[in-house]
């Protein structure tokens, strides 16, 4: 049975189409700075935006139409499965990621949910096997259920704790049976509520407790080559999440020594919700050498609540995919699309067509970005910008042969410090040359 | 001469006074939890808004009236020091802080500003001996001067790096000569305009580089006793700057391994500009043992810059007096009134007033704090809330007697998870009830 | 049956009361400034989020014990009602709101809807017959149901226009009959979710008529004493809702000649994601003749949605009362609680503890603002801050004798403009002094 | 004297060109849609930001290198006005705006200021003439002047009311003079610090008085045809500003029975600061028959602050320029730069390339928005959007022909209400591809 019968797969037709069902950008084969669009964004499908979510909102309720959904929750879960793969498959793109709590419903005990998480990873198996579209990463839900109300690891309640746990074991345990490299860690109510209650010390160290689980586990069934990413937000629906941005979950995972299996995955909404754009945080990232993966969506920078829009903003994806160029790729990380139809867009072709632009979109930013890295656009003007490390003095201070007694004695006897202008109005015009 | 001739000695005299020139809670020598008022606080005065700042904005002009001001700047600096300490004697107040700008004119080179520095030094360190009154901090004013437009340490003249290195090995020594106990580093400009032209890892790398030789020159020249405190702010003047809060700080500080001597200053104002509560970053900084400072002060939450009020909301400045009592006081750090006088309040009797206003708003903060402590207020809660983690299943994980194995049988033979409301609404109310 | 079998009703016990279910600071029949306290407060408990709301977010499932649910929706509205009244009484509120969404199933058609709701006013009207607790305002939820997913009266199709206006009718006749003197309109869907597809212009015209029918439909049945209240709100669910803040509302009222019969409900959360205070608001609708009504509550202000939390935020309520108390009362309007338990509050009892919480709150603020008002504190700030316009030029500006022209020859012939200090650091601290 | 004797008339040179000082958009003489490009845009220059700025923020002195400047503030003045007519010129941009302090120093009384006025208007009006550039709007400076500190037209102090009529007397002269034809209120110190000490109420009262004894004094110079036009901000350097935002400003103005003259003077960065976006507010204005100028920048949207950047944002500037198109042009106002060189860019060809880059902008802006116009974009998809009220019961709603019964039975019939999906995600791919 087919979900989306009247779609065929997606293909691309170049800008000159009128046809909204097809890509006018992202030519999947294409070769940019040699490598294949494809191969370059590893483009993957959020399972619950695109599968589970109903379309409700704070003041109101599921307007979403999505013809698998029936009365019994198994039946509705296998007929996702189905309609995920036509998904993947008819958009043309390889990978896919899920919480356990999207795959598989419940029912009325951890053991029930395990047992039907079992058999829709069957069912997932299968449909991997024959379409080869691959796994990006999976994770626990540690935040929708009732029991998870003053946090999972970070909860007041051991009973939780260990329910939290019993969910990543199994995750991790998916992750190897589906050839996963990555597992996310979004600590949804890895927070406070409020400050008046809370030993953040304690719960943060519980946190880190599990973690160290984690990676001596997956060591243990032989699944060392999965790499954990945190996954930065500032807050919402906790009033402060511990990992607030990608800085914040630096420091914790330095201070708990726990850099050399986990990296990040960044979100542009989170981004920006923490205050920062994309690009920054994709940038601290790499400066701890710990890019993992990308959510790729984007906020309203008017409202104050994470609206994971589709990306359509070439200025935001741009940017970010040069970051993925200066780092050499993202792999084994991918560009996932946690993103929602906007609940004004609730009919099933709408899946489509938001994917396709946001598909778009970063195929335009992944090409105005190899623009302008054969340019050398960045690396011409970071280069003259920083021209006086090169020689004399600067040269001193990064082969670090001065202390502050030679650069004093050095300043005291230059006569004129002298700044250029960065004529930063003239870049910016510049950069919208590449913008189109 | 004195510059407040009118004024005299400020006394406390209890809430029934009407003489606003009188202290309503703050009674220095009163005994609270076993210290003295004025152990618990180590207020500071801030030299910058107190003895500097003209009342200009971004757009109007000066309006401060201040007759300490000539047409010579170095009388005025000397006038400035006069009345500095007319003011902290009149105030009754035992620390003070400053930039070198603040002290001494820059002229027309660093030669004759250290020069200046030099001869205003001499001044301060007599006026210190005849009064008893100590240095808090100095700082070296690396912002203001517009050799600093791309910032200091960060930026992209090597011949700035180096003046900027001068101003703090100058800043080390006189903080030496005074008996200074902690050196702070603002960084105003070390972040970015933008992060088109800017190499944040070069520049990161360029700041660590001048932490490690002024720890190097502290104890070339014995002040090894020095802290150095790194002031997190997140923006303004930057778009960007390196220190964003708390939690980055301590990335920064774990990743060039310069915990050992550096802790952090924090300010309420910046606090709410990152989006954290003061109280959460000072949470955060003990948690990395890492509390050394106060600068207080605080922001409008609806303006999204730097407002540096007088601190006199009683909700912050208790729970910040909490985290103080927590940490088992601030010392050798303090508090230190970084705020200024609104713009409309530009007499010289201002300066007092306000001063007054911050003092009794944390007299009474922490006395409130001192009633929540003797009660065992956070301390009940906390106990009570996190209980599960003192037996059975807690207790195992807490003593890393558990693995993903264990919790996952645990977790599968629970029947209930049972989680118990936190009544917070009724959390607060009595919280109230401390608030008076 | 009886919903709360533990719970008495609550008494006011005092500050000195361990009793949680107990008020410490309202004491209805107190009087304050010769009123009763319950006579100033004329609280009401809003029928949405104290009877309805599940515990759910965005992020999480509802959690909410709550013994009136069963799984026969009639049967769960019945109960509700029967709950309510003996919070109601327990509680001591004597007004209540709610939408006709909250208090019947809307069923499978408008037809079933109105039958509904026709059988539980009747059970409401009873109820409150033996009580005497009065309908302070209801309104028509035209925001939740899917059908409104592109506004109600500024939805594209106007068949959501009829129902709308359906709602609105019946909304009317429930008013009439249960004795209502206002009526609310909240746009919770009233806005755009993109400026991309919307025509402002039409939408709000389309508003503006549907508004004009409410006042002649409420004319025709003969109930002309009813207060139609807009309730300002800037985003949320909508990115941009058209009824953005007092000024705004009263922009539309004017440009549509609606203000004889529409004033504002105003809400303190609504206030601060516009970028107002709660007190601003409430200033702004006074000056233009408009304060009708109160939603109580409060936001985090570093928070960028709607939290809707209980207030217990003392300079706040403070500043709410004092303008109340400046304009006379808030009848035929009251203050409504339109605050919901967090999350983790999620027992039956909270829905006491928390009300409680915010009634206290508002008792202390009464008698802050009363002894504000008493010393004629503001008053007498006021009076010597605008002195100048009582005599000379400043009395004949106001008297509207002057024009460009004798301003101008009057300010070349004044010497020295000579202005005062505002000294707003004493003023906060003397304010202080009022919060206990 | 030329003050940028290395730059020649800025010329358009196309998309190929590699000169930095060339337009690669902006044609001048380009018909767009039957109007040469620059009697669509009607740019003008802000006085202030490109010939009085010095480059200083709130942490940092000035750095501009301005070869006008002289110890003599009357020579500064006088090189300022030939510098400025050499930049209209060689930029060819017709328009220019300022405020009175911008173009004469105040001196030391208001009569002395009002000379060196009148001197510096003798220059301008005969450079003018000589090179047939015009004043698109000129302003009173009320902000700067410390007599201003607690606001002008509503400061407490009436003296500095009449000096700040007696400015806006003079202004309306040097208007008629200079042929103005708009005349600017821009509010800056209009508003207040603090609710505490203020009479709302009151303050506008007498900005209101001001501004009908401006439109009087205009029709008794016979200057009738002069627009005045308010500019909305919402804060800064206030904490709260009157003129908080369109709507706002149409709340006043309904409400003094001021909008037969008066109109609005849009910022795109103020309308960021109020929650909107620029398009937002200029749509209320044509809603309001009220877009009467525009002043062109762009904000950051992640900083709290007015930061006034070059505009470089397609995406706004596109929609903005849409909104100009559907105005039917913008004339008698313009599109007047009121943006700053970043600090950075502190050398003399920063102006002409930061123009330059704001022109260029607008140019893509407006060939993108007319693309938009030809095919009908907006009109196509908002006239299928809002079918339903061109028949049947939605046109019996827009004809007035409606009441709540007849709609009630009109609900109560109608069996489905059935809406369709904006597909808003197609809708912004496809409007990506207008910007190029």
């Amino acid at each position: 049975m087919a979900y989306f019968p009247t779609i065929e797969k997606i293909k691309y037709e170049g800008t000159e189409t009128n046809n909204p069902l097809a890509f006018r950008h992202y030519n999947p084969e294409e070769i940019v700075l040699g490598k294949t669009m494809k191969e370059h964004m590893r483009f993957a499908i959020a399972y619950w935006h695109t599968f589970v979510n109903e379309g409700n909102d704070p003041f109101g309720q599921g307007v979403n139409e999505r013809t698998w959904l029936t009365d019994d929750p198994m039946e509705t879960a296998k007929n996702r499965v189905e309609a995920a793969f036509e998904f993947f498959e008819k958009l043309g793109v390889e990978y896919f990621c899920f919480h356990d709590m999207d795959v598989a419903p419940f029912g009325n005990s951890l053991e029930e949910f395990f047992k039907n998480l079992d058999e829709i990873v069957d069912l997932i198996e299968k449909k991997m096997e024959e379409t080869g579209i691959k796994l990006l990463w999976n994770t626990a839900d540690r935040h929708a259920n009732p029991i998870y109300v003053n946090g999972a690891a970070s909860s007041n309640n051991a009973d939780v704790y260990a329910v939290s746990a019993a969910q990543v074991k199994k995750g991790i345990d998916i992750s190897k049976r589906l050839g996963g490299k990555n597992f996310v860690f979004w600590g949804g109510r890895e927070g406070y509520e409020t400050l008046l209650n809370t030993d953040m010390a304690f719960e943060e160290e519980n946190i880190a407790r599990l973690y160290k689980m984690a990676i001596a586990y997956s060591n243990e069934i032989g699944h060392e080559e999965l790499t954990f990413l945190l996954e930065p937000k500032p807050k919402e629906p906790m009033k402060h999440q511990y990992d607030f941005d990608a800085a914040t979950s630096m420091a914790f995972l330095q201070k708990y020594d726990l850099t050399d299996r986990f990296k990040l995955n960044l979100e542009a909404n989170h981004a920006t919700l923490a205050g920062h754009t994309f690009e920054h945080e994709m940038n601290v990232a790499r400066n701890y050498n710990a890019l993992g993966s990308l959510d790729a969506n984007q906020g309203d920078m008017l409202l104050g609540w994470d609206t994971d829009e589709f990306p359509t903003d070439l200025y935001s994806v741009t940017l970010a995919m040069y970051e993925v160029l200066e780092n050499g790729g993202i792999a084994p990380g991918g560009i996932n699309f946690d993103a929602k139809v906007r609940r004004t867009s609730f009919e099933m072709e709408d899946l489509f067509l938001a994917h396709i632009a946001g598909m778009d979109t970063f195929a335009r930013g992944l090409k105005a970005a190899a623009r302008l890295k054969e340019d050398k656009f960045f690396d011409n003007l970071k280069a003259d910008r920083y021209a006086s490390y090169q020689e004399g003095i600067g040269k001193d201070i990064i082969s670090d042969k001065t202390d502050l007694k030679s650069l004093t004695e050095y300043a005291l006897s230059n006569k004129e410090v002298k700044n250029k202008s960065g004529h930063i109005e003239l870049v910016k015009a510049k950069l919208n040359e590449y913008i189109y």
